[in-house]
């Protein structure tokens, strides 16, 4: 190993040095010797070596790399997505991707690359981009006659072609969609799905004769996100209208799911969708013949959702055992976990834990067993809750003579017997109430953390207590400014960020909190990822 | 469109000038008024320009583009994958994900980048990639204080952390599998699917406690990949093991599927299953402690196939009308289209289109109509044509009035009427018989191409008569190489294709027919892609 090590560390002196957590020792597997009965051991050092109360961000990169969701990579802001993230992102996918055929949003490719020419078109969009683009300069031993850019996002990789493409009313709408990787070089604090110099997402785009199909579509495409996020994810989001500032570069408004990390007080964007207006149509002149055989001008959407849905998931439902997955995104929902004794029935308890699995299986539930010989159930227990498995079932000689498993719950820790003939039923159940109570929990502690305030001393209060902050705005973009500039500090400034569409009443007379100019809308503000 | 055309030519005469196919004018569609009986003009001016037979290389540019799968992108080498591919991509990922999931390979995601260190550290391997490596130097403004390699492949990228995740052979065998872009800056005559700069593939990558089950999977997944081409693609291939001088550089075998493209007499390597042996193992320390306690080393396989797959089906199957689309990967492989004539019963006819998909949507068979009102049927017909939809149904006054539909057969040209209460079981059955068809005139269009040569000028001879040809050979590197500079041309040298699996008899005394020594065994020879 010495050779690699040497090239990651060489690597990293290179590039900025990358934050790795770390592991804890491995337990040294015992030799198996094949008879049936053997010493097991119980194994320690299996566990974080950080609190989530404690030290959030350490915690955090310990349990995305003790869990076997990610790999350090050698490349600073890089990370490697094991299996058991990847599954995730294959069962978001799994739900996303028929949805927006429903739609009837069809899926391309697009290039990887683009020039720097086309790059450069849209000058607001460009300029919110810039600074975090990839230039490919070489190819072999050759300088490029021009350098290439990497795509940070595809709107000026694709619109050069909706203009080839649409020319009638009747190529309206054109709505396309892929699932690609980008790239945004960012410096500042890379974090595992959350900021990450590549990452994978999928991208909408979308044009519309009219602005009423355009702004239709946001909300839909919105409302996907929330789903994947509550429904899936478990994570309660707010969904609303981001500010002038914080809206997309170039586009004309932006809609999000907010999520929030209680633990840190920040607020998190989960997902866009933007309608973009004219702007690119203007600029890169998606022009069309309406049906009086007039010019006109496509209104565009686009939106998009990334791998850091999955960090999120982490950062709100993992706990100091390690990850806590919702059962429907879980690629193991149910772990089996034989519990031999010595003299008992080993192979029966064995065969009950196949039995166990095929029955969960063909039930549609995703099972494993854990049939390992070298690890005590103990050690395996551990393993499985750093993994985040929804659902441990042991099955030890009195389960066997009973004719029951017990099921024991990663969110609540509660232990259930349940005859072997309710099994399927009761499993389901259990699993729909541990999404729920997954989803409940993460709501009732997001809840607990908003606060509505009026004054700015009401603001200064709430922020340094780590609240998501609920306040009367002028809707002012110089007064946004003020805000950031005079909340600056060491962990970031506060920002909006959305007007959620689910207002309180605004009594007239209500002043904003910052500028006590009169009062237009509610917003969120807080620091934020 | 000023400005966009006039970023592409910059760009193009920045890069590499690529060409791009003539497009055929569109018709100028007519103004729909709303009323019911439209005139409806036959419009011309949609075919291709290029004869199959004629004009291979244009053909194949042109009907990609017209055909609606590529769009030809500002950068040299680069392709815009349309719906209308990624739909037959689609199609076959849904095929192989699930099989190999089946084997108990799991998808992951290592980053695009990799570092110099890492990437060289094969030599064999890097020697082979090296020229066509892509290199990210600067970010914003800023150079990277190191470049850092696009990846051609991800061997390197991978291998350090199955170093690092394999200790014990509990932690075999690991075997996982990516679906992701790479990147080949290439120079030589870049075409559409069959040679691009960048491209989309899978690759597994996986680590064996012994060779023989290393053997076992490289089998294993070309026999996926046979049935990706010839169950799916309908496109027959040769199962054979490639030389020492083709096989893949750094491994210890290479195994591939072999196409022939009749019309070029040129070989098309299809996908490719390498057995890696030790090498990387080797030289990225991966070891693991087996069952007695010693220290061993893994055995690796590595194994892709790429979009290239949707190319080769275009040159096999594609005639002077367009593409040809077999069933099984065509996104739609019925299309519905009405026949009204005057005073005929105009609205019954669309009505009996609707209720035609609706059947066939609902028995699962993937139909669309055309219902479109400023296109006249036979324009349509050779819209679809050019699309290569599988099956077209036509109805009209008279098919209403007889309850029954009029099928077109796009491999064909045949065209039966079929009873509505048939309508389901004979269309599947059609499907059925295209899907057979185009593998058998495809195979029986191959095996007509193939010949058993013995001799240097019985080689040549095949050579100029664009035969796939089937020599005996000695084995020996230096006597393909010999073949190569003998052979050289403008359109490239000879080589071998592969060693097919299934052998003919080679009887004792026969000599290769380039060096005259003893023959080992039988190899394709040809030209390739």
């Amino acid at each position: 190993m010495a050779g690699t090590d040497d090239n990651i560390t060489q690597q990293q002196s290179a590039a900025k040095p990358q934050k790795q957590p770390k592991q804890p020792k491995q337990p040294k597997p015992q030799q198996s010797g094949g008879g049936k009965k053997k010493e097991v051991k119980k194994e320690t050092g299996l566990g974080l070596t950080n609190k989530k109360a404690e030290n959030f961000g350490e915690w955090y990169s310990e349990v995305v790399v003790n869990g076997e969701m990610i790999e350090y990579y050698d490349i600073s802001g890089c990370y490697i997505l094991r299996p058991w993230s990847m599954a995730i992102w294959g069962i978001m996918q799994a739900f996303f991707d028929p949805e927006i055929k429903k739609m009837k949003i069809k899926n391309c490719y697009f290039p990887l690359f683009v020039s720097n020419t086309v790059l450069e078109k849209e000058k607001d969009h460009i300029e919110g981009f810039a600074p975090e683009v990839a230039w490919v300069t070489k190819s072999g031993e050759s300088d490029l006659e021009i350098p290439i850019a990497i795509r940070p996002t595809s709107e000026t990789v694709m619109y050069p072609y909706y203009s080839k493409w649409i020319r009638g009313h009747r190529d309206l709408p054109l709505k396309l969609n892929q699932w690609c990787n980008v790239v945004r070089w960012e410096f500042s604090n890379p974090t595992p799905f959350i900021r990450s110099r590549e990452f994978l997402w999928q991208e909408g785009h979308t044009a519309f004769a009219t602005k009423e199909e355009a702004d239709t579509e946001v909300l839909e495409i919105l409302e996907l996100y929330r789903r994947i996020y509550e429904e899936y994810l478990a994570v309660p989001v707010v969904k609303g209208k981001k500010s002038e500032l914080e809206k997309f570069a170039g586009g004309l408004y932006t809609t999000s799911v907010e999520a929030f990390i209680p633990n840190t007080g920040r607020g998190i964007q989960g997902a866009t969708s933007h309608c973009l207006g004219q702007n690119f149509a203007k600029m890169f002149e998606i022009n069309y013949e309406n049906e009086k055989g007039e010019k006109a001008m496509v209104w565009q959407n686009s939106w998009a959702y990334s791998t850091r849905t999955i960090g999120v998931m982490v950062m709100v439902h993992g706990d100091d055992k390690g990850l806590v997955l919702p059962p429907k995104v879980a690629s193991v929902q149910v772990i089996v976990i034989p519990v031999p004794y010595k003299d008992a029935d080993t192979q029966g308890i064995f065969d009950a834990c196949t039995a166990t699995v095929n029955m969960l299986l063909e039930a549609g539930i995703r099972a494993e067993s854990d049939a390992r010989d070298n690890y005590s159930p103990g050690w395996k227990y551990s393993q499985w809750e750093m993994k985040g498995v929804p659902l441990r079932i042991e099955i030890g000689p009195k389960d066997l003579a009973n004719k029951q498993v017990r099921a024991v719950r990663r969110d609540s820790g509660a232990k259930i017997d349940i005859g072997n003939d309710d099994l399927v039923v009761e499993i389901k159940k259990l699993l729909d109430n541990i999404q729920q109570n997954l989803f409940d929990v993460a709501k009732h502690k997001r809840d607990a953390c908003i606060q509505i305030i009026h004054t700015w001393d009401e603001f200064v209060a709430a922020l340094n207590e780590k609240k998501m902050i609920l306040a009367p705005w002028c809707d002012e973009e110089e007064v946004e400014k003020d805000v950031k500039a005079r909340t600056k500090g060491e962990t970031g400034a506060a920002k909006t960020l959305c007007s959620p569409f689910d207002q309180p009443e605004l009594p007239e007379g209500t002043v904003c909190f910052a500028s006590g100019k009169p009062a237009k809308k509610w917003s969120y503000w807080g620091k934020s990822y």
